[in-house]
């Protein structure tokens, strides 16, 4: 289908509040055609870590031609821009602050990016503080109706950055931290098992201060309550404490520092 | 489209319990041209005046001929009737206890009110706890379905008020109240800012007893950690603290008492 | 219509990770057709009998031909076995660890049983932490495409059982627990009417240590702070007090126990 139908939608609106029905409703009125599912709507308030995160373990899931509107935006009511992002058959609106940055490079890159300046079709009269209603989710139901990708804005020449996604690699360590808590307690972190050169027991894993246990590939690795390292279901090395909750025994959080440390041989 | 197709759902049900999930299942069972949408499930229970904000906030975005559906009830097991209501183009179906007032009234008055009396579109066998499943629900699937408005059941003269939903206007004053605390801690009042003649800045405002520091158009008008005061995305005054919790650093929550006073000149 | 395509979830993943979209996005995409209703994903984490109790309550209320994917997984890395389950016209696809057990019982028992072995119809690469999304999601996928259900794997004799969901009955008394506490504070038992013989009056309720005061039809039976045991709308007994939350005025939570006792005549 040449035409992208399915919305994704990635928000910290949370779902006490209307703002995503609201997004929904109009994006829906717009374009009758449309398909909207709400991936998320409970990225922490403004974490930009969380929801690059979120971004990279859904979108892959979802078939070409998809429209993914990010709407993690700290800095509405100021100088930040609002991109549309052309990567490899897949479709993003989101505030210009980082957050599209992973996801698009995991997809080899932006083929197309532009700033939402095309006025005419947005809200008109927009309002201080939900862009998301008044620009972004417009401009989503205008690209389901067909119109051509270089009429939402003009051409910029990239995406902003977003510092300290990737960890610090350095002689025998590589230093990073925990990206999102899941619902289990589980950690996962943003270190890759590849930037661990070697068998995985030939590294040292601790979160924060505490000593991970075992290294495995499954929970059930371990016996109860015991720590694990695993490759999680998105790629990243996660701990888990089977039976339990290890942001809880770990005393970790998002932001919780995680270092690797390869074992004197 | 001449028929209703889009129901949209605003309920004090939480998405925990399978409530939601249910009247959503049996909606399109029983219509299965419907499209349900979930606006909010995260009503406070029972709570009256934050459904009518929510139902304020909503409806303008969604197209003429939806239906909306609020089930906040708590007199379920009471005496209280059951409305449904038609008011410029948009059909309503709610507990007659004030939640459908504010809305009505913004989109002009009620065309035709109502009581769900006609107990042969309803389900057999009514509970005595779940009147969104065996009452409102099939109704509503009934109207997708295209029966006449008429045939919901009696005739009503009008629908019950919603005290305290108003601000009380004085001499050079205005005294309202918190409405409704959004996730991101804003603070949205009852006040609207055609109710405070003149410049905004010849009026003061507190949240509680606190000062508000500064009346901006956007949260970027004001320095990090302060507080100010915008029209909000639905209209309404709004108190933000940029960078920060509205309501944990003003220690304010819905109900907290709002006042405008006019300065001395 | 001969063929599913309503997929109906019922999982533990909460609404803040991207889990439950992503199970969601991959149907789509691999069966356009199915229309996929979030039933619940606010399970408390791991808890079989609330899952168990949540498919019984909202099942009934799904077209014959729907699929019930329910993902409650405590077991993901051991050895436990994921089933697809047909009863009475509805599909259901869950790990084999007792949570399909009272629903599939009420329907009157299991028509047919198969392990999901046939690896062709999952996703190649299955991580170790996320079978709901590698295995359970396409299978899902693939039945609302029309395979017959033989395909999905061998045949099993029948399922896992979930032992104390069901009350312990007595001489003159029965000895259940609270199942679920609903969002209002309510809390619904693992008792039905049916096991009470003679009048409900004949009868003394405790929740806990807790007499509770009246039996009842509706909660407006009883005085405001009042507790009342009536039939919920499930079929449960389910204890509530009247303008106010059981769980906290009771004491009260998932696996508090309750029991009925005849009273001496």
């Amino acid at each position: 289908m040449a035409r992208p139908r399915i919305v994704a939608l990635f928000t910290d609106f949370g779902t006490t509040d209307v703002y995503a029905g609201v997004v929904r409703g109009l994006i829906r009125s717009m374009a009758p055609e449309s398909e909207v599912i709400d991936v998320t709507h409970g990225i922490p308030a403004g974490d930009r870590h969380a929801a690059a995160f979120m971004l990279l373990s859904a979108v892959p899931f979802f078939p070409r031609g998809s429209i993914h509107l990010c709407v993690v935006d700290p800095g509405v009511g100021t100088e930040r821009r609002i991109v549309a992002v052309r990567a490899s058959g897949q479709t993003f609106v989101a505030p210009d602050n980082g957050v599209l940055a992973p996801v698009v490079e995991a997809l080899g890159g932006a083929a197309d990016v532009r700033y939402l300046t095309n006025e005419r079709l947005q809200r008109p009269r927009r309002s201080a503080t939900f862009h998301g209603r008044d620009v972004m989710a417009p401009v989503v139901a205008h690209l389901v109706r067909g119109i051509d990708f270089a009429q939402v804005g003009e051409a910029a020449d990239g995406i902003v950055d977003l510092p300290g996604f990737a960890p610090e690699i350095g002689d025998g360590s590589v230093t990073g931290r925990v990206l999102h808590v899941d619902r289990f307690g589980n950690l996962v972190t943003n270190l890759l098992p590849g930037e661990l050169a070697g068998p995985p027991g030939s590294w040292d894993l601790r979160v924060g201060d505490e000593p991970i246990e075992r290294w495995g590939t499954t929970f059930g690795d371990v016996a109860s309550g015991q720590s694990v390292v695993v490759t999680g279901s998105v790629g990243f090395l996660e701990v888990a404490v089977r039976d339990g909750n290890a942001a809880d025994v770990l005393s970790a959080r998002a932001g919780t520092r995680v270092t690797a440390t390869r074992k004197a041989t």
